[in-house]
């Protein structure tokens, strides 16, 4: 009897929206051999994680067993997928199995951070297969939002696993693959699944999803509709979109200019891995000036309101020399991340001071999702019959509706969160061991822990201000001159006129010439009395408790 | 010929949805006697505002002409027009005129605030006039969320104006009065309107509004159908949807029990200001311990997903000795203001944790809106046939959307934001004067401009962290020591494995030692000059730019 076992645990992407990196092992508990699948980032916010660059999923967990780990492969190029793949691959340090578009960005990203290129293995669609250690590895072609998307069919010795990514079912997709029931009908023909591992991200919507194909014929109307300027605005990395906007530029006649980094680099990625034929030929800001407004259309970055991205820009003044007038036309083609609401509304309101026409989505006219829908999902449940069904890419309430509708279609299902390691090696999934996972914060060049206490304090700086007290004390612990504080991030005057920092001096001069020497020789004591007065005052003038930083410099004899 | 003339100044609630406050003025230009009609907050949040505790709209134009203002109406008792009266009144001074349920929420304001109980005068519905110098004003019966809603019927010299406040068409509220076009039909037999200042909340909502005694049927079919204990939150302030809700469960034969502060404030005022009639009787939390989980319904606070609210700590664990189970059902009977989302969804996904089921509004299903949509603005138009119509309530997109469809139907229209004067007396608005109005912030107890710089340090310090640094100059203008380095929101260590406040004191250490005489005796150069080796450090390090607070401590001789 083999104790073999098959397991899975995500390191992230289970309980959020974001930063997606998978871990399938397959051997003797303990000593199972392990790919990685996706390594992704999430963005942070003002709320939780200020001053942050990047939110990575800590991977501590697999880079302490690096022995075991065969492989990492990536199924598509979204952020959320391959973003921390070059700030973390320096501590797992594994070949990289990704298709060509995917692979051609990874490639980009890690030339820019100084990593070796030949990691990133280019690799074919199924049948072509990644044999690493007792996996067997296909990419089979999925419809998603961005080129080359892929589920993986994961073979172990303990049966098949069907990790189906990001998808959507369209049948006329406008870049890439048609979805085909055909060619999933036949993975499962061939062996069974035993596994599925399925996008829960849209498992709330419950009509069926729509084929990015549907949205060309109204964008056309709209833009042919417009008399001045258009600008149009998506993710940039939504390939199929900027071919849509595109064509329906070209078929009202308008000539377009692509504005945005992100935008430009996936366009010419796209090209590069040649998953982007009859693109409409676009001119730059420059040529852009000198067609007529009612010729033109933009397609620009920053559909999610991001303050330094192309959109928000033009709808703070000129950008590259382009300015939106009275009597254009802006349109967000593109849904709003929950949490992005204030700055999108914040780029629509400025355009609107100037006069522009806003359009968001009209409820899915001018903007289709790219993940399934939950009548989709349900229909590929039916498709791969798999014994089990674990949710993934989701909140927690996104996977545990989607393990609710599984398991009443008859399909075991289990809520695995970040750090839930399953045993699915049985009829059922099982939880074999919790493990620690978390957050790591790229910040600046820096990473650090989510939990370090950095962004914390940052947090803490931000709600309650600062005040920072300096002391000078002699040889003899005795105090030389008087406190000094400066505030920062606080009312300048409290209750009375006087300065609150001189209020806060003339109370701590006070308690200093009343402490004895033992304190006064005492570091930690010292500070303390000091922050207590200096709160004390604070409540009293402005009705708050800063924090508060002592710096006591103590002189010696020299 | 009469040189008086007739004006409108938003100084705040135009051009956002919050902080309402509109002055009306009529006599001769720069002499106009002036009432404030609402007095109301805007909500703070982390991304602009950190650690402020409300938004207060800035009256510095109105508290510079109090010999001019005559009064303070205030329309209903919703924080976005109540909330900044007790703060600001003191700078105002002036009766407060309002009907009875929303004088009663404003002397409870008054007398935490220790403000006198008598400049709050309550007054009857329309005919009952009130009036100031040359304004007779009566509030008129409008149907929204909260008790005793009304609009204004302002009777100058140069005309009447109606100004809408918050309404929606309601011909079955469960509270307060049904909507009555004739109602409205006679005010302008009586005198026709010149003006309407109309609420624009709902200006994108293209399809007809629907009334609060629509959902009563879905809602006691949906508590029937739980099995559990069931929660349902909604604003504290709807006291029609708390109604509707207890009533449905009482259908459904559970017992009501209210958790959180402003939702048992909002019904007690209710009952005192007799507007609430027939409310379910409700059990106290300890008596609500004792009842059968099948038949208890708790009404909570939070459904902005605020921290501190019931609703999320009912979500984190135990409030009042009551705790959601696996099997116990969550209701959203709200709508998630922008911006609220990742608070609202922290909420859902921690009750998805404990196995509690959560429903949100299901697109209207359990919750409709107190704001008119747009086919109701439109009947309210022809209901109200102003010369003019002057949106108010909404950002800039929803001003100018309004403005576009009365301008359609040919009502002339302006756009004014807060601080845009519009001359009402002739036949269409026009722009008067640019009024320097803004934002103050209620900051524990102090308030401060919200351009003071205070939230802009906050926002730095929480972005980027913070170095203090602190040296000592003698007499003789030598360093003393060496410079000391406190850090705080930064990493502790850099690219090596030195602590980043050690790298960074070695640095200046040097430096000092390099300085002349000159920049040690001049404290803006110095600090100047370590000011730059500190964030040059941080760059090399940890590749960002800190705030840097510089402390040099000078010994004199004694």
């Amino acid at each position: 009897m083999s104790a073999n076992r098959l397991i899975y645990l995500p390191l992230g992407g289970a309980g959020e929206i974001g930063m997606n990196a998978y871990v399938y092992g397959y051997g003797p508990a303990g000593k199972e051999r392990l790919i990685l699948v996706d390594l992704g980032v999430a963005f942070p916010d003002m709320d939780t994680s200020p001053g942050v660059d990047l939110i990575l999923p800590d991977v501590s967990w697999l880079a302490d067993k690096l022995d075991r780990l065969e492989a990492i492969f990536i199924t598509h190029a979204h952020e959320d997928h391959i973003g921390a793949l070059a700030p973390l691959w320096p501590r797992l340090q594994k070949k990289v199995y990704a298709r060509r578009f995917t692979a051609t960005i990874g490639k980009l990203k890690f030339d820019e951070a100084g990593l070796p290129l030949d990691q990133i293995v280019t690799v074919g669609a199924r049948p072509d297969t990644v044999e690493v250690g007792p996996f067997k590895v296909q990419f089979v072609p999925v419809s998603h939002s961005i080129p080359e998307s892929s589920a993986l069919v994961i073979d172990t010795p303990a049966g098949r696993i069907f990790h189906s990514a990001d998808f959507k079912i369209d049948h006329d997709p406008v870049v890439g693959e048609a979805w085909d029931d055909a060619r999933f009908a036949e993975i499962v023909k061939e062996r069974p699944v035993k596994a599925m591992t399925c996008d829960s991200t849209n498992v709330f919507s419950t009509h069926e999803g729509r084929s990015e194909s549907t949205l060309g014929p109204a964008l056309t109307d709209l833009i042919r509709s417009c008399t001045g300027m258009v600008v149009a605005t998506t993710f940039g990395s939504n390939v199929a979109r900027l071919k849509t906007l595109a064509e329906a530029a070209r078929a009202a006649n308008r000539t377009v200019c692509v504005l945005g980094r992100s935008m430009k680099r996936m366009l010419s990625a796209s090209e590069e891995a040649a998953v982007l034929s009859a693109f409409p030929k676009t001119v730059s800001p420059e040529e852009a000036l000198e067609v007529p407004r009612r010729n033109l259309m933009l397609l620009a970055t920053g559909s999610q309101g991001e303050r330094r991205a192309a959109s928000a820009q033009l709808s703070r003044g000129k950008y590259l020399g382009i300015e939106m007038k009275e009597g254009d036309t802006f349109l967000f083609s593109s849904k709003t991340i929950p949490g992005n609401e204030r700055d999108v509304l914040r780029v629509w309101n400025a355009l609107s001071e100037k006069g522009v026409q806003v359009i968001d989505d009209q409820g899915g006219k001018y903007h289709v999702s790219g993940h399934a829908n939950r009548p989709d999902l349900e229909h590929v449940h039916r498709l791969i019959l798999p014994d089990m069904l674990i949710p993934m890419h989701g909140e927690h309430r996104h996977l545990a509706e989607h393990a609710r509708i599984a398991t009443e279609s008859g399909i075991a299902a289990a809520v695995a969160r970040n750090g839930t390691m399953l045993d699915l090696s049985g009829d059922v999934p099982e939880v074999a061991e919790y493990v620690e996972t978390g957050r790591l914060y790229l910040d600046g060049t820096a990473i650090i822990g989510a939990l370090d206490g950095v962004v914390r304090d940052r947090i803490r700086m931000a709600l309650n201000g600062l005040v920072t007290v300096t002391l000078i004390v002699d040889e003899t612990n005795s105090a030389m001159g008087e406190p000094w504080v400066e505030t920062m991030g606080l009312p300048t005057k409290g209750r009375g006129e006087r300065p609150l920092a001189e209020t806060m001096e003339a109370d701590l001069d006070e308690v200093v010439g009343r402490l004895g020497r033992k304190i006064l020789a005492d570091d930690a004591k010292l500070e303390e009395e000091l922050r207590k007065v200096v709160r004390q005052v604070a409540m009293e003038e402005i009705g708050k408790k800063p924090e508060v930083t002592v710096v006591i410099s103590r002189l010696v004899a020299e």
